[in-house]
């Protein structure tokens, strides 16, 4: 049996342990002894991060720099991105690596990321990032929605090209503003809803659509969720109409989204309001978090640095004592797994044994500090030391 | 005549050359040679960091985690920092000492401080801060602000304290929401100005007041400003009202700031809207950033980075070009250094020799990746390397 053994962490609660490791998972947290294994040094031991919403394929991450040319709108940034896709010198695979390289330096490890499936790029991204994620298998999982970034009804063929994504190895299907890029929101969920069916697939839809309008997708998405059996499958990024809405829709859309047990991504972005991340949370609303863009035709912003996400979930919302701090930190470990349904996660016993070392010394200090990672470990495995791959 | 030379140093305008220092400041910058001087290895040179707006006497830096406990108003955190002081187990100049530091580290050649001047601590804060600048003398240039936290005419003896305060070595005189802490807006003024006028000092004054209430008293400055003839030497920080008035007034307020050449200082909070930064500049307002709270009673956040307060001031404001990121990075080095009257500035020749070298491609990059300071260099002198104190 494999057995790997971690001497001197220091646990979130305070307590100081060794951790030995069985087979992949934590199989105990002793006292510490002055045994074999590596001494972490009495370091801060985080669970491992997770990374809810990517797009591995839109990164300029390996690149020349290249300044931000969109205009404000989405319309205009995927315009804006599909021009640019020319001048991309480095392959899809190749900058989806080095996006995985930098989120498991960063203490990455599992993800959630969208691909661009559209009918100029058909089936090229995916099968691209396929071969990324095969090249980093054990060190990071990659979870891949089949991302119709150009719409489904207005972009010919997209809906053909969704069902064979899903075929091919995508574990859910993507969608985006039903009603502010396809123009029809049953439409667009039907075809959604039913390649789910279909494939027994999770959904993950992109909705920046705001105010009434966006809440009417909301309370549309949980609605066929329910209908659908398909409780605990279904995300919503973004949801920016959380944040634009009177209160009584708010309270309205908060128990149709509860009740259907439809997830929200935040990414915490820097400008307009936040979605009320505390208050979803209350009402019992699954909330996680995710980088979105990392340096891409979108925005230049974003490193994959989830310990940082976190900071700017609370930053943003304005999460200042030490359980919004650790709220904050949910969204981008606890929370983001479980709606990835990565399975036993957390440290505790007979959870897959992945965790992150910091030079903090509370859980609080490492999401305003966001150290260095002296170790991220997958699985019981090294992946990464001192913010480098091994 | 001290001359030093860096070799091979890659200007935000493309260009790489040697730099020649003389007595302190950029004697030249000539094509690479193979000649005398650290080889820069074509890293990236900006110009030194400047924070608009700190708080020395108020830091944790150094002391054990301490969680947020504060309410979430200004009169909160006011009492439950007072509340906390006897706690502290360093002394306001080792804190002010170990801030200093990481400002240095982190590439900052000059900084203003306000220091809490009420009945309690009168004038201890202040000395204790005077002793940590002179520790630094030479490594980083500190203004300080006579800052009347628990308000003027509502603390006994604060206005004798802030004439003391003046007379012994503050520059500036600071105040606080006449309206708002205080109650009187002329009242608090009266004393304000009077104590400027007194002393040829410069005024500093948060003005955390919302709205109109806000508004006025933005104007009530301006007016004060212009009547004394102090063009160019006050500065309001915070500013809040200027996020949350209506176009109309917001657009009196900003004439009569340009008018009376009042700076406005921001931190880029992260609640709340922010304020216009970029229309308040093309109108001719002088706007500069700041790190604000770095781990203190009103906040656990704050690194004292000033290029991540630019990122935080890009992400904030929307500013994704590199325009925009370049605007951001001005507000933490030349309008600061302006607003705080630092002579010769810049990567010019005969500005005072100060910069930072960092691995990015673009100044652009810099700003959103915010890399380790390789070098900090203050008037020819090395101050850290690798992101440590030399």
């Amino acid at each position: 049996m494999t057995e790997t053994r971690f001497r001197n962490a220091r646990l979130p609660d305070g307590r100081t342990v060794d951790i030995t490791i069985r087979e992949g998972s934590f199989a105990a947290f002793d006292d510490p002894t002055n045994g074999d294994g590596e001494d972490l040094g009495g370091k801060l031991v985080l669970p491992g991060l997770v990374d809810g919403h990517i797009h591995l394929d839109k990164t300029f991450l390996g690149l020349p720099w290249r300044p931000h040319r969109a205009g404000p709108t989405v319309p205009h940034r995927i315009a804006a991105e599909k021009a640019g896709r020319a001048d991309l010198t480095l392959s899809v695979e190749d900058r989806a690596k080095r996006f995985l390289a930098r989120e498991v330096s960063l203490g990455t490890v599992a993800l959630r990321s969208h691909v661009d499936i559209d009918p100029d790029s058909r089936l090229d991204h995916l099968h691209q990032v396929m071969a990324a994620r095969d090249a980093f298998a054990g060190i990071v999982d990659v979870q891949l929605v089949a991302f119709p970034q150009s719409g489904v009804l207005i972009a010919p063929g997209v809906a053909a090209l969704l069902d064979a994504a899903l075929s091919e190895g995508a574990e859910l299907v993507g969608g985006i503003d039903p009603v502010g890029i396809d123009g029809d929101m049953d439409g667009h969920l039907d075809v959604i809803f039913a390649l789910a069916e279909k494939h027994g697939a999770g959904v993950d839809i992109h909705l920046h659509d705001p105010g009434h309008k966006g809440a009417q997708e909301l309370r549309a998405i949980a609605a066929r969720t329910a209908a659908l059996g398909m409780q605990g499958k279904v995300t919503i990024s973004h949801a920016f109409a959380l944040a634009t809405i009177d209160d009584r829709t708010l309270d309205l859309t908060i128990g149709d989204l509860r009740d259907a047990d439809v997830a929200i991504l935040t990414s915490a972005p820097g400008t307009g309001n936040l979605i009320p991340v505390a208050r979803l949370r209350d009402a019992g609303v699954r909330v996680f978090a995710g980088s979105d863009n990392v340096r891409d035709a979108w925005s230049p912003f974003g490193n994959g640095d989830m310990l940082e996400r976190a900071m700017l979930v609370a930053y943003r919302a304005g999460l200042r004592t030490d359980e919004g701090l650790a709220l904050a930190f949910e969204l981008a470990t606890g929370a983001a797994a479980q709606a990835l349904d990565y399975g036993p996660y957390g440290l505790e016993l007979g959870a897959r044994a992945d965790f992150v070392t910091v030079a903090a010394e509370t859980l609080a200090e490492a999401v305003v500090e966001r150290p260095v990672r002296s170790l991220v470990v997958k699985g019981g495995r090294i992946t990464a030391r001192d913010g480098a791959l091994v």
